[in-house]
């Protein structure tokens, strides 16, 4: 228990090297928001101004504008479509969708209610899910509405569709515990386009529309603060566009959907140190954070900062998921057949950020690639744990009441499905490392501001700051964490940013 | 994976509740802060405002009237001393203080800080830590000399002395994996007197001293909102007192030391659900985070919000660490001698707040103790997993696996130590019930503003807001989760606390 001198100098120099940081930390005194007073002239006005172009700016521009009210919406970057024009596209829907009912597929809303409320994060807002729920075949039908292309066809494969199929089970249905809270049903609603294009088609569709009906969008315009009146109403903002500062009214109502904060280190690393250790900050280059930072400054309430979909995409191949996953005790943790969001949730948050896939000969991934490097591989169990330093014995403890079980068709812990459920026979076997920070694993945030059913930003008690909506990632929305489903980002974006859009307007819902 | 009618109905049920739970959560429209020009005179005026008389508040107080500023320092319930007087009043101190020394305790500033910096929560703020523990000598002299009595006793049991001991390893500092990461030392400075005293033993002295140099003190105050100027600076404060609003000014700086937010049940519900399970709020009746929302409601960032303590205070009796704590899984998951509250930690963030400890005849409790219920009795482990419903065979799996190491004195996945390694065996065996909700499970939050090693609060631009700071479980300090040892808390709310009220005062550190 002495500490060795090599330990010693280690921590001394970390020591000196926090002394740096410590003086480079150094805080300037400032205003959070500009008081309406001290702006002299406003050089644009508009009825709704939005800052960010993505699904969740769009779809609440196109309300607003169908609410009678003139819109103009900001965008940082030089190109339009955020991070959703990055994203598969995927909307989750059900309760009978257009899509579903004529694929056949049997689904209702209490179904997609249970599991949204029950397989995911502890106590989630029930008001956002039911509503959600409730709505949400109209909602595709909206969607369909403004031009966004879907087929009839459903994959019956894991994962996105790299075919041109529109419906699939996006999520953690299939997996358990899911299917033991609620009947399962496919509720991914993607683009029918082949390959990764969903988002594209999407964001084309929706900036199409938005327009058409007359949304007046800039870019390359940097939203910087929020200026406010004097009894807390946000009247509008400071933007630098051509390197020169200017003042925009909002006469109806400020919407922020300015995306989350995947970009912004200094962010990750106090609100989200988990999502910091993630090899791949998975966002739109303007993920910065600043939508929901001018959102805080003027008194909003930010929730559940701390979470973010934490992603290890193991499949497809499919035939992997016959491997085990295991963490630094050598035990399973988790089905592997789980959806990539819930299993990459289970090492980020709940395993240190570290784990292995163990696979056999037929498990293995075969031929090349680079998302998971096999850091271990062996004719032995035995020697793969020796390998990967796991505890003495407890590899081989795993594997042994695993095959036995699995021998049987039976997989008592975690009770992986029959598709994936067969004994680890046959070497070599390989360890592939799952660690956040060397396998290639995606991050973005969850966390943002507080806001009501119509996206109005509450403050921290609970009340509604004049003027002032936001929508999709710079809010706290339905993803949560553990991340249940692929499509409930951007159907939160899109359906919560109508709401939000119309309720900026001045419209009531 | 058909849904039963029960399940049906349940969700039914539940959906309906939900719509009245929607209903209820609409929301009004207000401003967070009150303008200053709409306080028509000031009640009252102090060169320092105080909110708060736990720890922080006081230590804070104590500084400030040093610093030669006029201190009024207010207090919500009847009675002062905050939950700080509930507490065990330990402070977590190192690097060589003079009871360290008088005792023969070997230790360094460097240690200290390899402990905290390595041994909890990941990314923590390194400024605080490294200033922490560099003069954590001089800030238990400081204590010393506020008239806090310290006796030079060594305890070197398990737990907080009951005796009048004043030091003892009050943390995780011998359980792995700490003891890998830096080299132990009893940092755990607790007031000389018998039972669960030091708390109101600690606060006496402080109080008492507050007093004596001058600090005006009010009770049953109950602090609204921050006013503020239109530049962003706070000037005081709207508060509550015999049924009358009345505004002060603060001339210098208000502090914010209101406490946590354990009894805010809404609070909780929305930052920190993992928390809201807990059986046991425990803090103060005050801790219901107005000093929190004040300080977000004029654009102060909070951090850590779904942090705190949950801890399960399996020992004393030390021999139940011979038992071993399971999961869901019937899996291992932690050293069982690991801190209260990193054991706690483990179970309520990462095994879904569920998990037993099995004993068999020489580790089970002995007679009657409340805090835990035993839920399972057998002759054998196979009775016990199968009354839990564990997988078929795992228990039995893990408790082979256990004792045939424990046999040869080894515990190869967690480095139990010897002084509480041995198989388990001899009949009857016991599971205790060590879940969230059904065991004695305590917890407070961590989570609040974000302030600089001087106790500026700091808002979502990295900017220190004008005239306004704070201190203890108001802030984001040093208790971070895990919560690796006992002390940190008070620990934090003193040193801060002090730095804060220096600040306030307009002394530089």
């Amino acid at each position: 228990m002495t500490a060795d001198s090599d330990r010693d100098n280690i921590s001394r120099r970390q020591l000196l090297a926090a002394v740096g940081a410590g003086a480079a930390a150094a805080v300037t005194v400032g205003a959070g928001a500009l008081p309406a007073s001290s702006v002299g002239s406003w050089d644009a006005q508009a009825d709704v101004l939005i800052v960010g172009s993505g699904a969740a700016g769009v779809s609440a521009a196109i309300e607003a504008r169908a609410a009678g009210a003139g819109v103009l919406l900001l965008e940082s970057l030089s190109r339009l479509g955020g991070a959703s024009a990055m994203s598969g596209g995927v909307v989750y829907a059900g309760g009978g969708t257009a899509l579903q009912k004529a694929l056949g597929v049997d689904d209702n809303v209490e179904a997609m209610y249970d599991f949204l409320s029950r397989a995911g994060a502890p106590h989630p807002p029930l008001d956002k899910i039911q509503l959600y729920c409730e709505q949400s075949a109209a909602h595709f039908d909206w969607l369909v509405a403004q031009g966004v292309p879907y087929l009839e066809k459903f994959s019956a494969a894991k994962g996105l569709p790299m075919g041109d199929e529109s419906l699939y089970f996006s999520g953690t249905e299939l997996a358990w515990p899911a299917w033991e809270l609620a009947r399962p049903a496919p509720r991914g609603h993607v683009p029918g386009v082949t390959g990764m294009n969903g988002g594209r088609r999407l964001m084309q569709a929706l900036l199409a529309r938005a327009e058409s009906v007359g949304v007046e969008m800039r870019t390359a315009v940097v939203a910087r603060r929020l200026v406010t009146e004097s009894d807390g109403r946000v009247a509008g903002l400071r933007v630098e566009a051509d390197g020169q500062v200017q003042h925009i009214k909002a006469r109806r109502g400020l919407l922020l959907a300015a995306g989350g904060f995947i970009h912004n280190r200094e962010m990750l690393r106090q609100y989200a140190p988990e999502l910091y250790d993630c090899s791949v900050p998975w966002g739109n280059a303007g993920d910065q954070g600043d939508g929901i930072n001018m959102g805080i400054a003027v008194g909003a309430a930010a929730l559940r900062m701390h979470q973010g979909f934490a992603i290890a995409p193991i499949y497809p191949p499919e035939n992997v998921l016959s491997g085990i996953l295991v963490n630094e005790s050598g035990q399973r943790f988790i089905s592997e057949e789980s959806y990539h969001g819930v299993l990459g949730d289970a090492i980020a948050f709940h395993q240190r950020g570290r784990a292995w896939l163990i696979t056999d000969q037929r498990s293995s991934f075969a031929g090349h690639q680079d998302n998971f490097l096999p850091v271990a591989r062996g004719n032995s169990i035995g020697e793969i744990a020796a390998r990967l330093d796991l505890p003495k014995g407890a590899l081989q403890h795993t594997v042994a009441y695993y095959n036995r079980h699995a021998a049987n068709g039976d997989d008592p812990m975690f009770r992986k499905s029959r598709d994936y459920l067969r004994p680890l026979q046959g070497p070599p076997y390989t360890a592939w490392d799952l660690s956040v920070e060397k396998a290639f694993f995606a991050a973005h945030t969850f966390g943002g501001l507080h806001t009501t059913i119509d996206g109005a930003v509450v403050n921290s008690f609970g009340e509604q700051i004049p003027g002032l909506y936001a929508a999709g990632r710079t809010t706290a929305g339905l993803p949560m964490a553990p991340y249940i489903a692929s499509g409930l980002s951007v159907g939160d974006c899109t359906f919560f940013g109508r709401r939000a859009g119309r309720a900026a307007a001045g419209a009531t819902s």
